[in-house]
């Protein structure tokens, strides 16, 4: 088998058939990622194989660290093809990680580049790619149309305008909004105050109005769920509104006061998005900005963050609890940090599957972040096979930054075929193309497209 | 390879031959069980496909759950014959999960049903199934001697008066009680109160007292083992008489308090089992009733609870020592539900493996509940061999309410075939079948006979 | 494929020819071990066949004591022949622990002894080993000399004269002290007020003065890094010099002010290993003596310790920003006995990669201990690999007492070489042999040689 063939993470005939005849050709729905509302409606332009590659990719820049290269090739000043070719220098030892694999699918997929990057190849690399991109089919449209995609998500806040979503409506594929208010939840961080001041909320009920006004907003642009990141998950009864004075008048609020503030706000959120049938996002076990000398540097989201080891297990069940017993419970994706808290998460989903027609109301999310890797994504949907109804799971989302991330559904998909097709081979499932097919198909495309309601 | 065929979850000849010549003919013990005796008592004959499948199943409920089926076509008033139907409509869907497996298993194994289960062959499976039933080879104690089950120990609660046991005393299979005095030691639990009530007991003295003549009479009915339900372990060291009077004067106890008492009451037992030479299950980890909705129509153990996190290895650690410090620490069997526990659980046993001749005094149990599945059973069997003796396990056990569960064990021995077949297939260990055929029959049922003193 | 044959744990072409071109002539570099430096200067001479497999080994202890062997045949005062016997009797119950890999490993390298080892040919292998123990180059460093041993660095006391390291200088390898400050860090501790007595330090400062110059003597003695066993991450402000005098006079001292003790001291090392280069390794998460009945008996490090379950992310994380904000984090080696831990200190080393020139300055440290075993050691090539830049990865180590423990390096080469071929067999890395082979060599040795500056 030779370096990413046809057959790439495919063993076995079943799972190549599986994967060619059944996965392959299917469209993406990208329910979930950070690309930047304005560069698609801008339609970007890339200056370089830098820019395309390496531009906001802190998977890429942490590697380079590792590899002992100086900040200043990485997002300093140095100029941007040296960088380029710093970080062709390290590619050979990023052996077993999944930013080598994703690397060399944008390569093939995007610039039918077959050869592995290496010093050896970095200038021809650097100038074949250069020069595609200087194309109009390599703008920022035109990569998300020929990576197959017919949904794309991106991650807005609520007091966003959605102007670019708004001039983007004749586009092929549908950019919809999706709502994170993690700003307004976020009371123990700095520049809340800014934030609320800047909502024109002056008390608990005005930001709990105004987030609701938002969401009918959001909804109007076609808005279809939500996503909070949840550091460690909060569960606290008390009086959310004498918090929000307090914090507003400057006095210190304690832990206990903030996780009960949280609590409460993302109560409410959760309540709102059940009337609306929005699905709701939990990202739960972050441990962020832990370098502070490189957050005075670089700010957040630039490859300094790692996983916590809270427990998550009680408060989970609590505050899940608490929205189902008031019959407000929305239709919830669960994902960990965390790969400790896989068998957490899919059983706790198990808990609140209601039987009220939805397939899977509740899922174990996919293999997100440190997690979206081979093993990740194999041991994510083996623990949601072994605990749940693989079968209802809405499948992957980049949550990338980048446009040329689509072979992460390429990826995934290839992982999903090969170890169905295992199992098939393994006599453990009947070789039954059409159930398999309906299994195949409903977790790349079928069931995201049914449970958001694209 | 077929779908189940003869050599299912075996791939290479050493771990046919070792299933096959080794394990496959071997009764079966079946040391832990949620059978109820009065339907052994009664040799219950069942009602159609639905009563002997899905009645009592919360494994098989939660998927039909989160298959989107209605409360009332699961554990409701519908036609049990509709419920059958939407079972083998979500069945397909099950793909990976173990009651796939399960399900197929106790087809074939009892009904002689090659086919998979789905709405194509519901009907033909439910009148199939159906008359069969009507025989009286089919009913609860056939299935049981079918099975090849030697020993069955159910699970008792010490006040129950083993009538049942006592009527089946001339019975093929050894039907044995064993002790599990949760509802005793659950202070902090609704109905504590009622229940010590019933037992006559006015003081911690006379409750120990209790326990200690009723582990006299279950011991004269042919106990060998206890089983604690320990949601989070215990360890606070008090005055339990103290809190015993509080409690049942109705004032309230504090966390600490409940927890001093069921560090004592549990500690007590414990030295008790010892002096019987009974051994203890300590069962980890688990986080019930979750949904408050579906707890208050349904009760408890249908099927929302999940698994807790919290840590667990210093007070185990001192409860041990505890024991061991005063010579009176008994056989004991630690399972987790939570697999991160596995590595702690399996370290600690090997603590207090006090070298008294007895094979693994200390034993890390097998996987547990959502642990109960492919992965999770290969899991605990190359952590068991990686962190202890894997050669003095006790191996499996049901765990089940169900009759037509045995197949598990014909699951558990090919797994664990599988996996030794594939340590002798590259060189790990020595193509010697007299120590493999030893090691395998250890495991599959003499160990368990020697270790409980069947 | 026979039992441990030249091919063990290699599957596939390129698997073998990674391993027997690349890896398996290389020297080792054994950077932290437990040797006794007198030993190795006294060249010491062993006994029989006990006295090298099984004195001081717990590893084969705690087996033998779940074996049910008795105390007396495992540390106690039976002879040595009788211990040896019962230990073979145990043997073939190990299968899938490391320890029956270690054995015949070491029965194969050094007395060509290819048979397993059971009560079968007990007596042979017990005449065999003695027999070539008389000989002169069976004694401690002809043992280190003919395992292909460069460096090994001890783990020492910083109150250590260094005076076995000394008379080593012009040993064939070099044997070098690492500082293991841990007593005088274990304020907590029994014992600590005697052995800050005996380094003569009168207060705080006194005691990192005397520490700062044990390392510039243990500096010119070679040293190159140090060790601290750091049962939980201590991270409290506060002032240590209070704490200091407070113990010394005989207070008790609070469990947080041992906690503020500990984190300043272990910052105040830290710090001073980065001033001189050195390497800092943070082993993380036992849980020590769990058996007090056992600690009278036979005192640490006999077999008692298993593993926390503490988290660990928060403090470690402060820790180490503390350092980094101060310019004066030293490279760091983060190992946890806890396999939970993996994902938490393979992202956490990836916040602190300075880009100062260093392959990798951050290290997610090899199986340790519990993890020492084929899966454990798989898992950790793959999280790191997956989470990190395992081309930077300074490898593998002993961790060992034993002069004999040298296989677990093949071992590891072995398990590693094959990882690392399965993923060139999958197209998951080009078959590019300049490529492999510097990651190989590195892993292997290169970069430990590199990262400790030998």
């Amino acid at each position: 088998m030779g370096f990413i063939n046809e057959n790439f993470m495919l063993h076995g005939k079943t799972a190549e058939r599986l994967y060619h005849e059944y996965a392959e050709g299917l469209p993406i729905i990208d329910y979930h990622c950070h690309l930047s509302p304005k560069q698609i409606a801008e339609n970007y332009q890339f200056r370089n194989a830098y820019d395309v590659f390496l531009g906001g990719d802190h998977y890429k820049w942490r590697l380079m660290r590792a590899f002992g290269i100086d900040e200043r090739h990485i997002t300093g000043d140095a100029p941007e093809k040296e960088k380029f070719f710093r970080f062709a220098e390290a590619m050979p030892y990023m052996i077993g990680n999944p930013v080598y694999h994703w690397t060399h699918l944008e390569l093939k997929r995007y610039f039918g580049i077959d050869e592995p990057l290496s010093p050896k190849n970095a200038e021809a690399v650097w100038d074949k790619v250069n020069e595609m991109l200087e194309r109009d089919d390599f703008r920022a449209q035109a990569l998300i149309l020929k990576s197959g995609v017919e949904v794309v998500c991106t991650t807005d806040d609520p007091a966003d305008d959605l102007h670019f979503h708004e001039s983007l409506k004749d586009f092929g594929a549908k950019i919809l909004p999706a709502f994170r208010p993690d700003k307004s939840v976020g009371i123990e961080k700095a520049g809340w105050i800014d934030y609320i001041k800047n909502t024109g909320a002056k008390s608990y009920r005005e930001l709990t109005d105004w987030l609701s006004s938002r969401m009918d907003y959001f909804d109007r642009h076609g808005c279809r769920l939500s996503d909070h990141g949840l550091d460690g998950v909060p569960y606290c009864e008390g009086d959310p509104a004498s918090v929000f004075e307090k914090k507003m008048r400057g006095d210190a609020v304690t832990a206990k006061e903030a996780e009960c503030f949280r609590y409460s706000l993302l109560s409410f959120c959760a309540k709102e998005y059940a009337r609306r049938g929005w699905a709701m996002q939990l990202h739960i076990g972050a441990l962020r900005n832990n370098n502070s000398v490189m957050m005075k540097k670089l700010g957040p989201d630039t490859g300094f963050d790692s996983i916590n080891d809270m427990e998550v297990a009680e408060n989970l069940s609590r505050l899940l609890d608490g929205l189902s017993s008031e019959g407000s419970l929305p239709k919830t994706i669960l994902y960990c940090l965390n790969p400790k808290d896989n068998f957490v998460l899919a059983t706790m989903a198990g808990n609140f599957q209601e039987s009220d027609g939805v397939l899977c109301k509740m899922q174990f999310g996919a293999g997100w972040w440190y997690n979206d890797q081979r093993d990740g994504m194999e041991k994510q949907l083996r623990d949601n096979a072994a605990l749940g109804l693989l079968g209802g799971f809405v499948g992957m989302l980049t949550d990338s930054r980048s446009f040329v991330s689509y072979p992460r559904h390429e990826y995934f998909r290839r992982i999903l075929c090969n170890l169905i097709g295992s199992w098939v081979d393994n006599g453990e499932y009947p070789e039954d193309y059409d159930a398999l097919g309906r299994i195949i198909r409903g977790i790349c495309y079928e069931n995201a497209k049914k449970y958001f309601g694209f």
